[in-house]
């Protein structure tokens, strides 16, 4: 990959539109009895013939091998280096959860856990509570005075929630109180930065308010706090390649990862109206991610049948996209997720790049094994972005 | 390829096995009065069969256009940056004879050598003196006495020898004593960092009595030292990818370079005592590097019959090896050593990765030509070991 601060100087700004169509967990592998992977054995005409007129190949997110989480791998989908740029936990579960995190935010993913009267841990997860419950739990936590910082506690679901501080100079720099295993007393936050010593002060004052306010509360009467972070400090789309950009997606994670860097984000409720909502605001953007979450979920639920009928569902809307005539076409996932596996995996991903300039290669079917064979080969992902802006003809010579 | 350290936060123990089988030098070029290369020439029915199941591609060692060392070819065959992790001659040397060397020891590659009467340098190999007469030189250096170091002086072959210190806070941050060039005096032994100033003395201390006892002994009157080393300090297998870990081999020096990655070494006289070998140790470990070295010789010797012999007798012991049913099988070499070139070159090497998991492609023949139409593409060769650990489902997610 080039290098951001070298990529970034070479953007020029274009009429020309991207659309990025990404089907989470895309990749699978062939299912035994039929010896073809889902997208394979999905009947999907419209987006074989728009592979005739792309170049191919397969993306992996991080390295070979490398089985990543939907952050870095979207990370690496828009561009930024995924080893490099990391999204913490507290940050990626209140992108989850829709929370509107700010730049300064330092966000903590946060667990109500049972004590013993000695203060030790007996159950990490209290009995994992029903979020009706804990949801109250949380009203009343978001209720403590902090001496310096704004506090929203957010529930998530169960026995887990959002502790989020917002103010001047806060730092994530700072160790988790979840001691990881039972029979042991929660730690103390513990700063690893200077600058994080009055962040770490607060998180402290709000765990011991936290403890005497849930006392009563059994088996919610303590709780942990982990993966303190703040949202990553990289330039946004617009900052990094000049773009007026809109995610559309139905799931909040998406659209969290999507605010990360910057995009306006548009919330949907199913794939029709992802496909709609594209259509309608065309003319108000020049790139356009779409996220279509179902892909993914049917892969971790190792129903084979229902992603092939997803993909074929896709496949069946992509007329309305190809039919705005965008500049650039991507279509590719953000990771496998084999059905035969149930869950993200580490394959790499069936990857097309559509435009007028693209050089098409021999590929006509969008496909695992056909983009194989594809022009593009095997291609970090982080690569695809230079590529749209290449073919989007929006990037200038790299030197003399 | 994955930064070392996040790869470790990454790994998971299961019962899951993986064996690597590396045909030194496999890879060749075509012969011009058959259009083949060796691989191609050979009759392979049992490698082009496990081809048929598995993923295949083309693996570089270093970097496209380098032609490796075994050293660093080994080091990215396990998985270590072959460019970040070096192994020094004297350390190779040691290992090439089967020198039990520690993490400590400082290794120095030695030479015999002519002086003249003013000191000066008239032969840096002393006329290839034959191995009997410097092995007895060698036992007579080995006597000298050192003042706070255990010496160890091995002949190597015809001049070569080693030189090993043992001691506690040694360095080998050391300049050779070797000028390079004749009609120059050997030079001192020089620190090139504090710490190493105690060594040097120690060297120069053996260097100085070293020429007393020679003295007499023209035309093997002095000697050289160079290539001062230490084990390189990586995480063995055990430690980076949680692995009990077994080296099957004939030749010392590829035990040698799985002792630096913490292999248990089984030495064996024969490739059919290797293949014996693999199966009655097989309930003992979970990941086997089964080395064949005549694919290698036979190259360098030029001989593209033999190595071709030699291949299809690899290829009719293979049933041995798939009959245990390991979970990943990873065929392929450390470098190519075509005969047409009598040496190591810098042509990717043919490579296969056998798994229930590994999405097989195309390739029906196990050759260069198919292998270069892989779905893995052309392969870092250190991105190898990931893709064998997350085809044996040992890697967890990167990231959430």
């Amino acid at each position: 990959m080039i290098p951001m601060e070298e990529l970034q100087k070479l953007v020029k700004t274009t009429p020309s539109k991207i659309v990025m169509l990404v089907m989470d967990g895309l990749g699978g592998i062939e299912h035994p009895d039929i010896g073809q992977t889902e997208l394979e054995a999905a009947q999907t005409p419209n987006l074989d013939n728009l592979a005739k007129d792309s170049i191919c190949g397969l993306s992996h997110p991080i390295s070979p091998g490398i089985t990543p989480g939907s952050g870095p791998a979207h990370l690496a989908l828009f561009g930024y280096d995924p080893i490099k740029t990391t999204i913490g936990r507290g940050v990626l579960e209140s992108l989850g959860i829709d929370f509107d995190l700010h730049k300064s935010d330092v966000a903590a993913r946060a667990n109500f856990c049972t004590i013993d009267e000695n203060g030790l841990i007996t159950d990490r997860r209290a009995g994992r509570i029903p979020t009706d419950q804990s949801s109250k739990l949380c009203e009343m936590l978001g209720q403590i005075e902090m001496d310096g910082a704004e506090l929203h506690v957010v529930p998530v679901s169960e026995h887990r929630f959002v502790v989020v501080l917002r103010g001047e100079g806060l730092s994530a720099d700072l160790e988790d109180t979840d001691p990881q295993s039972e029979g042991l007393a929660p730690l103390e936050v513990k700063a690893t930065s200077q600058k994080a010593a009055k962040t770490a002060a607060l998180f402290n004052q709000f765990a011991n308010k936290a403890k005497l306010l849930l006392a009563g509360s059994h088996p919610a009467n303590m709780m942990l706090l982990r993966g303190f972070s703040q949202m990553p400090d990289i330039p946004g789309f617009s900052e990094l390649y000049k773009l007026k950009s809109a995610a559309i997606a139905c799931y909040p994670m998406y659209l969290g990862l999507s605010k990360v860097v910057g995009m306006q984000t548009i919330k949907c409720a199913n794939v029709q109206q992802e496909f709609d909502t594209l259509a309608s605001v065309y003319n108000d953007y020049d790139f356009f991610y779409v996220h279509i979450k179902k892909t993914d979920s049917h892969g971790e639920d190792g129903a084979f049948g229902t992603k092939v009928e997803e993909i074929e569902k896709i496949d069946s809307l992509l007329p309305q996209l190809t039919a705005l005539d965008p500049d650039v076409i991507v279509v590719t996932g953000d990771h496998s997720t084999p059905a035969q596996l149930k869950g993200h995996s580490w394959h790499p991903i069936p990857l097309m790049i559509y435009s007028k300039w693209c050089r098409k290669d021999t590929v006509h079917e969008f496909s695992e094994s056909s983009c194989a064979s594809g022009a593009l080969g095997n291609l970090p992902a982080v690569d695809i972005m230079p590529l749209a802006m290449a073919n989007a003809l929006k990037l200038n010579k790299y030197g003399a």
